[in-house]
Formats: C-alpha cells, sequence, structure tokens
C-alpha cells in the first residue's frame, strides 16, 4: 500500500477553503483516491473541544503562550490521532489550515516571535510537514466580505483588517520561501473561475504523487 | 508594597493537599498575611476549561504531547493572568499543584523524557519558579485509600499504583536536589499531627520570607 498524501488549505478568513475542500475531495474521489477531510484547530474530539477553548468570545485576557501551546496541543492530538493512521493506511487528508496557519496568524496576527512557533513546530512535529499547500489568495476586503454574509464573529474574525493583511503578508512570505510545496489560487475571482484553476493544480498534484 | 512569594503544595493524591491548604492559608492569614489560593492545572476560568479536557474520562488515546502542551497552556494562562498579577499586588499564592506535579505524573507516572518537560518549563515560565514548596509524602496505599474515599476517579486516579510509586519517587528525587525549596511533611500521620509539623513549617517560611 502507498503512503498517503498530507495536502493543507490555506488562507485567510472567508476566502472560499472550506467551499473548495469539498470540490477538492471530489476531483480526487473521481480519480480514485481515498480522501479523508479535516481542519484546524480540531478534527478528533479531544481537538475539536481545544478549538472551543481557543476560539471562544471571553473576558479574560488571553496569554500569548496559552494561546500558542493550545494550538499545538491541538496539533498533536490531530497528528496522531487522525493524520498519520490515515496516512499510513494510504489515504489522502486534506486539512483546512495547519502549521501555516500559526506562522501566520500567531505570528503575523499577532506578532509572536516565529522562533516560538518553531519550538513548539519542532516539539510537536519533528519533520512531519505537509507534502502539498494550497494557499487560496485574495484582498482582505474580499475574504471579509465573504466572511461577514455568514453571521457571527469568532474570537479571531473580530480582529481589524491591518491584522488579516500581515496574516496574508505571512502567507505569501512562506509561499516565497517554500515554492515546491505551495500552490496559489487567485481566490479573487468567481468560483467558477478559481475551481478551473484548482482543477489544474489537482491534477498537477495527482501526476506527480501517483 | 513587597512581592509576595509563591508557595506550592505538592504529594500524590489523596495525601491531604486540598484539606491542609485550608489550614496553611489560616495560619498565613493570621500573621496578616493576605493569601490567593489556587490549583493546577486551572486557577482561571480558561485554565478551568483547559483541566477539563486534561481530566475527561475519554476513549480516544491521549497523545503524550497532547498532554504535556495543555498541561503547560493552563499553567501558562494562570502565571498570566492570576499568579504574577496577585504577586505583584504582594499577596503570598498558594497553589495546589504546580510544574513538580507534571515532572512527577507526567514524567514519572507516564515516563515522558523530563527534557522535554523542561523545553515546555523553560518556553513558559523562563525562570519563574515556586519560592518555596511544601511537599506532603506518605505511602500510595495511603494516598489510594484516602482519594478512594472521596467516590469516582478521574483520568489520572485511574492509574495503578505502581504510576503513583513513580510520581511519589519523582517528588522526593526533586527535593533532595533542591533542598532550599522543599519542606517535607510526614503526611502519613493523623491530621493533628501533619498540622502541627504544617505549623513549624509555615512559621519557618515566614520568618525567613519578610
Ligand atoms: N470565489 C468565490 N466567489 C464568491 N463567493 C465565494 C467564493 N468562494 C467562496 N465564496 C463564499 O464566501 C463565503 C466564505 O467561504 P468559505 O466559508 O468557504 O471560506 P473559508 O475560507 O472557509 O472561511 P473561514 O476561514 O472563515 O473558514 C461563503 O459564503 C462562500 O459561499
Ligand atoms: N492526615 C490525614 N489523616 C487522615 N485522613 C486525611 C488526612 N489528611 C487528609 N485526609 C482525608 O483524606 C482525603 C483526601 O484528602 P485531600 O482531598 O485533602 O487530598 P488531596 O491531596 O487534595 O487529594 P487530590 O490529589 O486527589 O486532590 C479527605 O477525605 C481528607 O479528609
Ligand atoms: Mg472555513
Ligand atoms: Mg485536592
Amino acid at each position: 500500500m502507498n503512503k498517503g498524501l498530507f495536502l493543507t488549505v490555506e488562507g485567510v478568513e472567508g476566502v472560499g477553503k472550506s467551499t473548495n475542500i469539498a470540490f477538492i475531495r471530489q476531483a480526487l474521489e473521481s480519480r480514485g483516491i481515498d480522501v479523508v477531510v479535516t481542519r484546524e484547530p480540531g478534527g478528533t474530539d479531544m481537538a475539536e473541544e481545544i478549538r472551543e477553548v481557543l476560539l471562544k468570545n471571553r473576558t479574560e485576557t488571553v496569554a500569548e503562550s496559552a494561546e500558542l501551546l493550545l494550538m499545538f496541543a491541538a496539533r498533536a492530538q490531530h497528528i496522531e490521532s487522525l493524520i498519520k493512521p490515515a496516512l499510513a493506511e494510504g489515504k489522502w487528508v486534506i486539512s483546512d489550515r495547519f502549521t501555516d496557519a500559526t506562522y501566520a496568524y500567531q505570528g503575523g496576527g499577532r506578532g509572536v516571535d516565529a522562533e516560538k512557533i518553531g519550538i513548539l513546530e519542532r516539539f510537536v512535529q519533528g519533520g512531519f510537514r505537509p507534502d502539498r499547500t494550497i494557499l487560496l489568495d485574495a484582498s482582505v476586503e474580499i475574504g471579509m466580505a465573504r466572511a461577514h454574509k455568514r453571521g457571527v464573529l469568532d474570537r479571531f474574525e473580530n480582529e481589524k483588517t491591518a491584522f488579516f493583511e500581515r496574516v496574508r503578508n505571512v502567507y505569501l512570505d512562506r509561499m516565497n520561501n517554500e515554492p515546491q510545496r505551495f500552490e496559489i489560487i487567485d481566490a479573487s475571482k468567481t468560483l467558477d473561475n478559481v475551481q478551473r484553476q484548482l482543477k489544474t493544480v489537482i491534477e498537477k498534484i495527482i501526476d506527480t504523487s501517483v
């Protein structure tokens, strides 16, 4: 049995990750690939409980290191109890966000030192990294406008535009540093156009992976 | 205004920590000291939510690193939002367990490498440590017998005797390595006897701290 492939989908709020993961799943399944879709923070019962603690609107100020440790606690549980077992069975795992999001949100957004994030990344993941990452990129205005249509905002969605500009810039920097891992999609276009771009990228990923 | 003193109380399940913290508080207050009593994991709303995630009995196997990260996430929040502010106001903070318990339970009990714990201790605490630690020591049989009288057991209390033997031994090792920080109490004695021992220790701590 082949080892599966670990694919992550990244991008700012409302850019279309959840919408397009359903499309990516279908495209892969139509090529006979066994797919597991998951998300971060979350993906297992325990990790989803940690997600609730993280996203809850609260009066208590959340310590920077507490937020970071919770994020990686959920990730450790997600990797050990879902992602690695599925990959070992030859499945492809698609995760709605992963560690790039920590560098983008906690690092870029909140200004946490990337070296602090790196300590926990090594602590939890060792050398484990996504095989491929699809970055849905659009201006913050477009993403926020789409997210707002969905209703009540969580603790992250309540941040200001400048916060999300920093998030987006970290994503773009990381893509430039690891061009072989990332595929960028112009997510400002119509859903039809975005999915045509995705189709091309998915074919390429399949062709270079199987 | 003087900076307060950070006092932790440690020992295996049922040895009498909660019972005697009430006594320690009274003894300090009768000397005019402002006291804040707290516990780990927990101590703030958010940290108590993390405690629930940690202690819940679940079918999902909890990854070693996830448990450790949750423990330190709760601790980070506890330190930043409760312990340090109280100490800055000159209060004495008494915590029912702290990082020694992580070395004892996750390290000794579960066999997690002490160096892994050390990475997170430095990450969260930098050089922050308890000023003094009272170790209530008794045989595991005595502690377990007392804890069982209280009813339903959580995920840790369900462990076997050998687990708690290892926990106790790590506590004793740590005391031997830092004799200036630790005060040991023979907790196998009657409550009256234990509290006479505590009274002597508390007087000594006050005399060397004020
Ligand atoms: N290309 C597009 N054009 C117009 N609307 C879109 C497009 N892609 C997604 N949307 C709509 O934008 C909204 C947000 O999309 P979606 O929930 O998939 O974003 P997301 O990236 O998963 O957001 P979040 O980060 O908050 O989870 C949805 O209402 C979706 O239907
Ligand atoms: N010296 C003692 N002699 C007899 N019984 C005691 C003594 N100290 C405490 N107890 C009883 O033992 C039980 C456990 O005590 P307590 O809850 O204070 O322990 P603990 O160390 O806080 O336990 P845990 O680690 O589970 O929180 C209680 O019923 C308490 O009344
Ligand atoms: Mg989404
Ligand atoms: Mg207790």
